[in-house]
C-alpha cells in the first residue's frame, strides 16, 4: 500500500498554507508534479519553494511529469476531458509505481482547494478503479482563490439570504445563471462576462490573487471593462500568464 | 485610527488555522466574542483555545458581549437581518470604543471564512457608515466547513462542467434551484433536504466537520435519510447544539 496526499496550498501567498498542509507536506517522500505548461513556470517554482520552505522534518524529491495535451475543442467538452483525466491518471500511475516504493507517502501540491475545479481526486479515483496499484489518499483543503478575491475586495461572498453560486468562464458564456443575481468565476480565459453583463452589474475582478502582484479591480462592470482587459493584457504581457477570478453581480438598491 | 482584523479560523480543526490567521492572531491586543447562545459554548471555548495556543506574542485579553436576539420570525426576512445587523454592530462599536484604544487592534475569530454566510463584513461597513469611530478593518479567510466536508468525503465539489451552488436550509426549502443538479447546505437546522429529494438524488452529509466528533453519513438520499436524523438526534442530545453541511445531488450516470 502506498500512501498519497492531495494538498491544497492556497491561491498564492504562502501564508494561506494551514497548518495540517505544513503536517502533510512534512510526510511526503515524493512529491509529484503535473507541469502543465511553460507559462506556468512559475507555479512550478511556488510549489517547489513551499517544500524548501516547510518540507523540513525529512528528505523528500520532486518528480516532474509532462501533463499530457488537452484536445482545446469545445465539442463534446465532457467526454474530451474524461480522456485528459484517463491520460493524466495512467501517467500518475506509471511515475508513482516507478519513482514511490511501498509504504512511502507522495503527493500532489494542489493551487487552492483540490475540491473546487481541480481534477487530482478524479485522478486518484480512476487510478483506485484500474486497480493495478494499492493506494489510499487523503484530502487537505486549502484557501481558494474565490476566498482570496473576497478577503482582497473585502466583500463577502453572498448578499443576506442570497446563495453563492460559483462557475467557469465557459459555463457563463451561456448565459447569466437564472434566478441568481450574483455568480463567481473561475478558469475564465476570456472575461465571458463581457457576453452576459448587464447595465446595472458590478464586478469585483482579482488576478495574482495572494501574490505580490495581486491586481483588484471593482466598480461598474461597464465602466471598469476597460481597466481590466488593460490590467489582462499588461499582466500577461509582463508574466506570460494570467490568473483570475471575479465576483458579478446586480447592483441590490441597498447595496 | 483603530485597527480590526476578521480572522477566518477554519471550521472545527486548530490545523485548519492558516499562517497568515496565526501572524493576524499575534497582532491583537482585544478579541472580541459575539457569543450567541448557551449552546454554542463550545465555539466559544474553541476560540478561547486558538488564542491560548497561537497568540504568544504579546498580551491579549477577550471581551465577550452578549449578542442581541434575532427575531426568528421568517417573514420580512431581509428586513428582520438587517434589523439585528444594526443592532449587533451598535454593540460591537459601543465595545470597540470602551475596550479598544486608539492605535491598538481588536478582532473577531470567525467559523469558517469571514466572506460565507457571516456577517462581520457587514457589522463593519456598518459602524464605518456611522462614522463615530475611526476603524479600518482587514479580511483573512479561512478554511470552511464545505471545504471540510469535501476533504472528509474526499468529493470533488463540482463534477465537470457543473457549477458549485452553496445555500442554505430556508433557500433550499423552496425548492431545488433550476436548472442545477447538485447543492451544497449550510445552516439548515432542520434537514431541508427532505422535502425536496428526488428518487435519484445522493447526499454527503457532515457534522461537527473537522473535530474529533465528526460524523460522516453518504449514500442515495432516501436510504441514509434515518441514519442521518438519528446522528443528528444523538449529536444534539450529546453536545447541546449541532453544525452539519451537506451536498445533495441527483447521480449522474457516470458517477
Amino acid at each position: 500500500m502506498r500512501e498519497f496526499l492531495l494538498i491544497g496550498i492556497g491561491a498564492g501567498d504562502p501564508d494561506y498554507l494551514t497548518l495540517q498542509a505544513i503536517k502533510a507536506i512534512n510526510r511526503v517522500d515524493v512529491f509529484f508534479v503535473l507541469d502543465k505548461r511553460a507559462e506556468t513556470a512559475e507555479l512550478t517554482r511556488f510549489r517547489r519553494q513551499v517544500c524548501e520552505q516547510f518540507a523540513t522534518d525529512r528528505p523528500w524529491r520532486f518528480v516532474t511529469l509532462q501533463d499530457p495535451v488537452r484536445d482545446q475543442g469545445q465539442e463534446r467538452y465532457t467526454s474530451v476531458v474524461e480522456d485528459w483525466h484517463d491520460a493524466r491518471a495512467r501517467l500518475l500511475e506509471q511515475a508513482i509505481r516507478t519513482e514511490l516504493e511501498e509504504g512511502q507517502c507522495g503527493a500532489l501540491l494542489l493551487w487552492g482547494d483540490p475540491a473546487l475545479y481541480d481534477s487530482a481526486m478524479r485522478l486518484m479515483e480512476i487510478i483506485q478503479a484500474r486497480g493495478n496499484l494499492a493506494l489510499d489518499y487523503r484530502v487537505i483543503p486549502g484557501i481558494t482563490s474565490v476566498q482570496a478575491l473576497a478577503a482582497g475586495h473585502r466583500i463577502p461572498l453572498n448578499r443576506i439570504g442570497e446563495p453563492v453560486h460559483v462557475t467557469t468562464g465557459r459555463q457563463l458564456a451561456k448565459g447569466f445563471p437564472e434566478d441568481l443575481d450574483a455568480v463567481l468565476v473561475m478558469l475564465d480565459g476570456d472575461l465571458s462576462y463581457r457576453k452576459v453583463m448587464e447595465e446595472d452589474m458590478e464586478i469585483f475582478w482579482g488576478a495574482y490573487l495572494g501574490t505580490e502582484d495581486e491586481i483588484l479591480i471593482s466598480g461598474p462592470a461597464k465602466d471598469v471593462t476597460p481597466r481590466i482587459e488593460q490590467a489582462r493584457l499588461t499582466g500577461r504581457a509582463a508574466k506570460g500568464w494570467i490568473m483570475d477570478t471575479y465576483l458579478l453581480r446586480r447592483t441590490r438598491r441597498s447595496d
